[in-house]
């Protein structure tokens, strides 16, 4: 990865935004310690009632539909609009598009107001872009390259970037596609790396633009799950050696993660 | 356990059932990753709009009352009912029955639409069976084996299985009672190990029949358990061993589990 | 600290008493595994339908202003009527009040309730007392010292005690105020770990009196935090060895931290 890329994690932690995540809730506590253990901070209230006010205080925002909540499903569009009419990069995961009607309405909507960045599993973009009925739950049953073309409709008709989370990471603007060559499989044994991947997505947003946040945070995962993984003994021992590895992975080591033009 | 049973272990790891979870908030990272560890998968929606509908991807359901929101109190019964018209295997924790009547009268009323297993502690089997006022919050007041006669009552009545949790786990079909004798005191110093124990039952009745499942499940954490506790030095490590214990036991660490007719 | 004021830990231990949080939902988890850490349980019911009922059965109320759902906006008020009118102990923690009305009204309105303990960063004691706008989320933007005059006015005025967390706690019944000289910065790196100690100081105040209350459990998490980082390898095994670190603190270990009178 171009060292100027790494460096977006040195901004992260000279800038410690401010990550305002509406999400999944059995998500919460794994994004939260993640974005703190990165050098960012979280902020998570999903009420209609106070997301919009709060989302002020902000530098980032990550729209997570995972269990959707009757709160957030009414607080989700107008903390939206807040940051859109405030100018801040706000970041969509549209969690199991396709396997729920109410869900895949909102998904398909909110990708119509400008996230910067969209980032999902290869079924998930896929629904999101109407070209398939969508995985199983949080899971995506198709591969990552499968997805690449509904990826560039997205992003081009967006005008966002697309970010194809698996084996390996996918990101596109519609034109350029860059593949991040990270990660380890205990990401997928842990609930929530893919909500983390949006959460340091959304923090990377708030000092870069999004091309490149989407890929140092790709790279800052993967390259935590490698680090992890050398001395776990299972997902639990994972999982806790994930979070320290955000906290002391260098802008030097994320550079020595591969990232390739296809 | 007769090598047959501890199978069941090997059936969860090869099919990796999707369990759909409505539960308690707080239990729900734990069930989550202890799901993956163990070889399944968690989805975790409660809201009536989406949960009954999401619940056809699933391959067993487990409602536990748990903290029991708004939107669980409202999405429970549908749920319940998608799942019983296809013939999915379900399963009822009725956390905390006896000590508010909304999740008494909740529970008696679930306890009724055929689930495949009920499994409690002590106070909750009693309290679910109206022959008591139950326990304090989650703990239980009544030993296993005070709460044998109205599980034989319950199990007789529903026409299903009744795990009854403490020190031994007793899981009962109205006739048959088996003693499970594994576990280990930390278990209860951990949130939600409980909670964990309702959704390795709900993912073993995807692949066995819930007699079977319930033993199976008891044995797979009570041995997981006794392991974490050999490398623990407190709850926290002992939690983060307990979910590398349900990834690395095999079939055969589960067989050596004692578990007796009584 | 004098060793009568340690040995509230004991006291904890003994009689094991059953908090009540209404709370962030991020940080349910760490609360909940902090609370049987240290010998007390938890128990997290926060509907209307339901917690001010379940209440009856609790030793102490934390009342955590945290990511205020809906169901705990309507729940949080019967609720603290509900302990109050029994003469159980509630404590106020009023997360992030000042930064949106909704949570600044709610919060300003509980303040005169009688809660026995408020806890809070400077920024929240401070804006909880109208003195300020409050900080960035959960963070506090003022130094713990600078607090200190809104402290004393919020005691005297409410009757209670108050307790100003940061790099010193700061404990004040509007007389005397006493500082507690423990803790360490990866506090600040892990989610949730104010709400513990909110959670710590209602497990307190149901064996002590509230002023005592307060120093101990500032006392015992700042102890765990310092036993904790001389482990960590980062935030992720430093929050794993300060919920051991809750567990295995004796009270000896408590009475070493410097406390002293301002």
């Amino acid at each position: 990865m171009p060292a100027n890329l790494a460096c977006v994690v040195d901004a992260v932690r000279a800038r410690t935004p401010l990550v305002h995540c509406l999400m999944a809730t059995v998500s919460m506590g794994i994004v939260a310690d993640g974005l703190l253990a990165a050098g960012a901070r979280p902020m998570m209230t999903e009420t209609q009632a106070e997301a919009p006010t709060m989302d002020a205080l902000a530098d980032a925002l990550l729209i997570n539909l995972g269990t959707l909540s009757t709160d957030a499903m009414a607080g989700i569009p107008p903390t939206v609009d807040s940051a859109r009419a405030a100018g801040r990069p706000w970041v969509l995961d549209p969690t199991a598009v396709g396997v729920a009607p109410v869900r895949t309405q909102l998904a398909r909507e909110l990708g119509t107001r400008s996230p910067v960045v969209v980032r999902g599993n290869a079924s998930e973009v896929v629904a999101l872009a109407g070209a398939g009925a969508g995985g199983r739950g949080a899971d995506a049953r198709h591969g990552v390259r499968e997805a690449l073309a509904a990826a560039r409709w997205l992003a081009r008709r967006n005008g966002c970037v697309v970010s194809i989370s698996g084996d390996v990471d996918l990101v596109t603007n519609g034109n350029r596609v860059v593949g991040v060559h990270s990660g380890h499989p205990l990401l997928a044994r842990v609930t929530g790396t893919g909500c983390l991947l949006g959460g340091l997505v959304a923090a990377c947003c708030a000092v870069a633009p999004p091309f490149e946040a989407a890929l140092a945070a790709s790279a800052w995962l993967g390259a935590a799950g490698e680090r992890a993984a050398a001395t776990a003994s299972g997902p639990g021992s994972f999982k806790t050696a994930l979070i320290d590895a955000l906290d002391t992975l260098t802008a030097a080591d994320i550079a020595a993660v591969r990232c390739e033009e296809e």
